[in-house]
C-alpha cells in the first residue's frame, strides 16, 4: 500500500502541446497489460536528460545518451519498454535498442537518432525486440495528447500506482503547462537520475540552458531520494520542451523552473511513497554540516539503515538507531556532544545521549505517523539537505523474494 | 535458525591457563537468564584490543581504550553485561561504565583501570549499574577455568545459539591453547572490531606485538563481516595472553599467530551463521581489484544490497541484481566487459553479460545451498579481498521489527 499516494487523476493531467503518446499491450513479458510506451515530440523540441552512473548502465542507457547528442538535444520521439530492462546484455543488447529505435523512427518518418529510448524490467536477460515492432503499430494510432495516465501506467513495473504530476505557470507573460510520469519502487538509489521519468513542458527552453537545470533539477530530486541503496542499471530522467505554448523559459526564469522542480520532487516523492512494501514515508532533513556531502553522507547512512527502517515500520522509537547511523556516517572528526537530533518537533538526543526532557511516550506519538521527519543537527557550519526514504517491512521481502516468479 | 552452526561443546572449549570466568543472573533487563559475565586474568597477562569506530561509541568504549592504556595493556579482569549497551547516555553513561569497573575492582582487589569493561544491549537508556554490583556476589563465586560455555551465554542478545572457538597449537616448542567467544546478530558491519569478543591465551606476547597482531587479526576476520551495514556503537575485540603455558609467542610465530587468526574468524563466521533472520551464509570474494580498498568496495556493495539478499532468500539466480551492484560500487572507470562473476564454480556473467554457456538450471542449483560462494574477478590488477554475509529474510523483519518489545 502506497503512503498517502493514489493514482493520478486524469482529468487534473494538462496535456502539453506538442506532445503526443500511445500505449500498446505487445507482452513483452506477460501478456494482457500495457508495456509499451510511444511519445512523439513536435519539430523543434530540445530536451535534457541525466542517466545513472552504475557502470553496468544498460544498453538503452548508453544509446539515450548518444541519440541525445547525436540529434543536438532536439530528440522527435520516446519509446518505453517495461518487462525487460535490456541491462548486462552486451553488444546483442545494444543492436537490440538500435533496432527498436530504428523501428519506431521508421513508423514515425524521422531519423533514427532522434528517438530516445528506455527500458525497465529484469536484467540479464535478452530483449524480445520482435515483439516491440510487433506492439509499434497499436502504441502509434493510440498517439494524443491526453493520454498521459495511460503512459504512467504503461511504464509500471512492481509499482503499485502509477505515478504523474502536473503544474501550470505563468513565463514570459503566457501561461506553460509541465506534465510528467515516473515510475520506480525497488533498486532506488538514483545516481544523477531516476528509474525512468519523462517530464514534458510547452515552454521553449534553449539546449545548453536545459541541459544544465535539467542536472540541477535531478539533483533535488530524484537524487535525494532512497528506498533501498541499490542504484539502478536504467535511471534515466528526460525532459523535453515543446515550445508550442510560446513562452520562452530564460535564465532568469526562476518561477518556471521552480514549478518544474516542483513536479520532479512530486515524482521522486511519489517513487518513494510506492516504495516497495512501504508503510511510512521519512523525510530525513540533515543541518548545519560542514559541507553539503557530509550533510548527505548522515542523512543517507539513517536512510539506508535496515535498524533505523525496521524499528519505523515497527512505530519503535528506537532512536539509538538513529545516534548510531550517524556515528558511522564516516565524519572522523564528529563531536557527538554536538549533535541534536528530533522527531517532528520532539528533541530525543542531545549532549552525546538522550536529551533530559524526553519521554518516549512523545517519541512513540511521532512514529505512529504515517509522516515522519528526522532532523539532524550537526552543529558544524551552514550547509544542509534532506533525503527522502520509507520504512523497510516484511512486505519488501516478499516482493523481492517472489518477484521473478 | 542458524546456517551450518550449533552451540558449541563444552568439552571442546579447552580452559586457558590464567583465565578465571563466572558468570551471574543479574536481572539488568529481564529477569532468569546469565547476562553478567566477570572474567579474572592472572598476573603478567598482557591485551591488546581493537574497538568501534563509530563515533558515537559507547561510554565502556571509551573507558576500555583509556583504561587499556593506563594500565600499560595489562589489564586484570573484564566485566561484560548485556541488556543494555551503555551507548548515547553521556557523562552519565561515563560515571555509570567507571562505577562498574570500580565495584569489580574492589571485589577482586585490584586497580580500576585494570578492569575492561564491554556492554551490548539497547542504545540510549541508562545502565542500571546497581543491579551489576548486587550481581558481582554470584559471579565472582562462580570464577573457574572450564566456565567458557557459560560465558559465551552470557554474552548473547539476539543471538540465537552461543559462539565460541577453541586451538591447540605448538609455538616455542611447548602447546599453548586459544579460546575465545563472541557475541552478535544484528548492527553488524564492525570496523575494526565486532560487538564484543574475547580470546585468551596462555602463550606469552609482549604488549607491542600483541597490539599489533590484533588490529590485522580483527582485519582478516571481524573486519571482514556484515549482517546489515550497520556498524555498532559497542564493537570491542580484546585479546588476552597470560603467558601460563610457558610459550612465548614472537613475531616470528607464524603457526600460532595462523591459530589465533583462526579461531577470530570461526568466531567472526559464527556472527554471520546466527546473523538476524539469516538461512544463507555467503561469501563474497572479488579478486584481480587495482587495490584492496577497491576490492572490498564492490564485495561490501554486494553483501549490502537487499535486492542480492533477499535474492539469495528466495533461492533465485536473479543475477541482473549482483551486477548493478558491481556497477554502482563506486569504480569509476570499471570496464564492464572486463568483469566475470561465478556462482560457485558456475561461470554467469562476462563481456559485459550473461556467459554463454550459462543455463539458469546451474545458477539455481547453487542458490538452493546453504553456503554459496560468489566470485568476483574485476580483471583490473592483483587485490583480492573476501567479506562473509547472510541473506535478508522475513525473520529479519520480524527480529527486529520486534526487539525491545
Amino acid at each position: 500500500m502506497p503512503v498517502n499516494l493514489s493514482a493520478p487523476d486524469p482529468s487534473r493531467l494538462s496535456p502539453v502541446s506538442g506532445i503526443e503518446l500511445g500505449t500498446a499491450r505487445a507482452g513483452i513479458r506477460k501478456p494482457g497489460r500495457r508495456d509499451l510506451l510511444v511519445a512523439r515530440f513536435a519539430p523543434e523540441s530540445t530536451a535534457g536528460a541525466v542517466f545513472t552512473r552504475n557502470r553496468f548502465c544498460a544498453a538503452p542507457v548508453t544509446l539515450a545518451r548518444a541519440n541525445l547528442q547525436a540529434c543536438g538535444q532536439r530528440p522527435r520521439a520516446l519509446v518505453v519498454n517495461t518487462g525487460n530492462a535490456n541491462a548486462g546484455t552486451g553488444t546483442a543488447g545494444l543492436d537490440a535498442a538500435r533496432r527498436t529505435c530504428a523501428a519506431v523512427a521508421t513508423v514515425l518518418g524521422t531519423a533514427s537518432d532522434a528517438v530516445i529510448p528506455m527500458s525497465t524490467g529484469v536484467i540479464l536477460e535478452h530483449l524480445p525486440v520482435e515483439r516491440i515492432e510487433a506492439g509499434l503499430g497499436e502504441a502509434i494510432a493510440d498517439l494524443k495528447p491526453d493520454n498521459w495516465a495511460a503512459a504512467a501506467e504503461a511504464i509500471m513495473t512492481t509499482d503499485s500506482v502509477p505515478k504523474a504530476a502536473s503544474r501550470r505557470v505563468e513565463v514570459d507573460g503566457k501561461m506553460a503547462t509541465i506534465t510528467g510520469i515516473a515510475k520506480g519502487a525497488g533498486m532506488i538509489r538514483p545516481n544523477m537520475a531516476t528509474m525512468l521519468a519523462f517530464i514534458a513542458t510547452d515552454a521553449a527552453i534553449v539546449p545548453d540552458l536545459l541541459h544544465e537545470r535539467v542536472g540541477r533539477i535531478a539533483d533535488a530530486s530524484f537524487n535525494r531520494i532512497t528506498v533501498d541503496g541499490d542504484t539502478s542499471t536504467n535511471d534515466t530522467l528526460l525532459v523535453v520542451a515543446t515550445g508550442r505554448s510560446g513562452a520562452r523559459a530564460g535564465a532568469g526564469s526562476d518561477a518556471f523552473f521552480a514549478a518544474l522542480e516542483a513536479v520532479a520532487v512530486e515524482l521522486a516523492q511519489a517513487i518513494v511513497r510506492d516504495g516497495e512494501g512501504a508503510t511510512k514515508f521519512i523525510t530525513v532533513r540533515v543541518e548545519r554540516a560542514a559541507a553539503e556531502d557530509e550533510a548527505a553522507a548522515v542523512a543517507y547512512a539513517i536512510a539506508h539503515s535496515p535498524l533505523v527502517k525496521t524499528a519505523f515500520f515497527a512505530s519503535d522509537p528506537n532512536l539509538g538507531r538513529i545516534l548510531a547511523a550517524i556515528g558511522y556516517a564516516g565524519i572522523a572528526d564528529l563531536d557527538v556532544d554536538g549533535v541534536d537530533v528530533y522527531l517532528d518537533d520532539v528533541h530525543v538526543a542531545t549532549a552525546g545521549g538522550r536529551h533530559p526532557d524526553y519521554q518516549e511516550a512523545d517519541g512513540q506519538r511521532v512514529m505512529k505517523q504515517s509522516e515522519i521527519t528526522v532532523r539532524v543537527v550537526l552543529g558544524r557550519g551552514a550547509a544542509a539537505t534532506t533525503v527522502w526514504t520509507c520504512d523497510l517491512s516484511h512486505d519488501y521481502v516478499s516482493i523481492n523474494a517472489d518477484y521473478r516468479s
